[in-house]
């Protein structure tokens, strides 16, 4: 998971009668912003194993917290059905701004969520490939994290695994232009987006639940985690387009929840 | 990688003939030997953030050791010619053991390798899923050790990505009776297997060469990787169901070559 790009939300909301013009698609029309590209990564002394030494006082949950997130999903984590919360993303006809931040690739949208008595307002959402959650132990090629908060700062997420299967149009939409954000830094547009049928999936389905923390620094707890037990399914040419882009960008997954952190155990095992 | 089943491959050699008469894939032969399932694993205390504290005296390299494997290949690690080492592998018309040892599923076979002037025999290939190693920091969907010694105990892995992508003869005969080994510690049969594709395609590449170590406990240094610049290819149904198996069995990419391990690194940084 990301950090919020409220700003961008904002900037978007400036140039989106753009979008809507005869300048849709074209990248004629000026960018309002650029996108900052993440200092953390997946590899070597840039990555998961090492995020808190990146920033000792902004990251160290990463390392020391007992309710980090991706866990292994099994029989012990709470289940609920998935029309027990609910889950909106508004439209976007003309598509929206598709960003490569480095760390992943991310469509800021509005949106909102109703869950465990608290009112969020959607962010953005964004890709992680592999997975970073496991059903009993399973990984699946891609996630879809959906980065909700509130006003007084409370962080939910609605994530969605997928399969290889058949071609999924939202996904094929959102990725029909990612081959131009290659590079990180980089913004194009997506193609129309619209979430009815996600909406759906979700509420047709069972969900996991449980507290969490933020995926990526600075590895924040008290995140409320709700994914769907039933993946969504992509086709296979997407997929490899996408990882072409995103390549590696899951986080390892964590110690049982309330267990001691995985690093802080490495370190108390070693001196 | 596993543990070296020398023991596995003698056994092979004793109920051999069944596997060439009618008893073929029929299960009625008896079974000479049980497969040990492994006590590590992927997933929280057991998974390769703890695998030094499962034994820290025959672990200890995987905590510590500066030339470990996987490793992320890029432009800073050497590449030759596929055909600068000489790799055969032995046919089994009527297919070979095919074993599920929870860590991996892993098939005995004979084979020698002729690389870096030494000359090491094949105890067995094995599989993760997704990759352990990297090309430029995107991972594959899978990835096949050969695993390789010689009489004084040097060891080298001949390595292969695999992509999705249009079916593979060799690997749709490995794992046509996958279904078959579920559960850790059952064996069934392959179909026929033939290498001679499959050495070809070692042969017409370019391949990534270096010094690293056994991606599986105890972590052994002194590894020689010889790894294909160029992936396989295999169709996602097949991918599906050997991933419905072996579930994530992919060590992290540890750091440079030389540097510091990630975990002691992590273990300095937290006192």
């Amino acid at each position: 998971m990301t950090r919020f790009t409220q700003f961008t939300v904002t900037a978007l909301a400036l140039v989106a009668p753009a979008f809507a013009s005869c300048d849709y698609g074209t990248h004629l029309y000026p960018r309002e912003h650029t996108v900052p590209v993440s200092t953390f990564g997946y590899n070597d002394l840039i990555g998961p194993l090492n995020w808190y030494s990146l920033n000792k006082t902004a990251n160290e949950l990463c390392a020391t917290g007992q309710h980090q997130s991706p866990i292994v999903l099994d029989s012990s984590i709470a289940t609920a059905h998935g029309d027990s919360i609910s889950f909106t993303v508004d439209s976007y006809p003309f598509g929206a701004e598709f960003e490569n931040l480095g760390s992943t690739v991310e469509v800021p949208v509005n949106g909102t969520l109703k869950a465990g008595g608290k009112d969020y307002k959607l962010a953005q959402f964004h890709f992680h490939t592999p997975s970073e959650h496991r059903i009993d132990s399973e990984y699946h090629p891609m996630e879809i994290h959906f980065v909700f908060s509130t006003p007084d700062k409370s962080t939910a997420v609605v994530s969605f695994l997928v399969d290889l299967g058949v071609p999924n149009l939202l996904l094929s939409s959102v990725f029909q232009n990612i081959n131009e954000i290659a590079t990180p830094g980089e913004t194009t547009l997506t193609g129309p987006l619209l979430f009815a049928a996600l909406e759906n999936h979700l509420k047709s389905n069972a969900i996991f639940t449980y507290s969490g923390s933020l995926t990526t620094p600075p590895c924040t707890e008290g995140v409320d985690w709700y994914i769907s037990a039933q993946p969504l399914q992509i086709d296979t040419a997407t997929y490899g387009k996408v990882k072409d882009v995103i390549k590696f960008n899951a986080r390892y997954t964590q110690n049982k929840l309330g267990g001691v952190n995985l690093l802080q155990n490495i370190a108390n095992e070693l001196k």
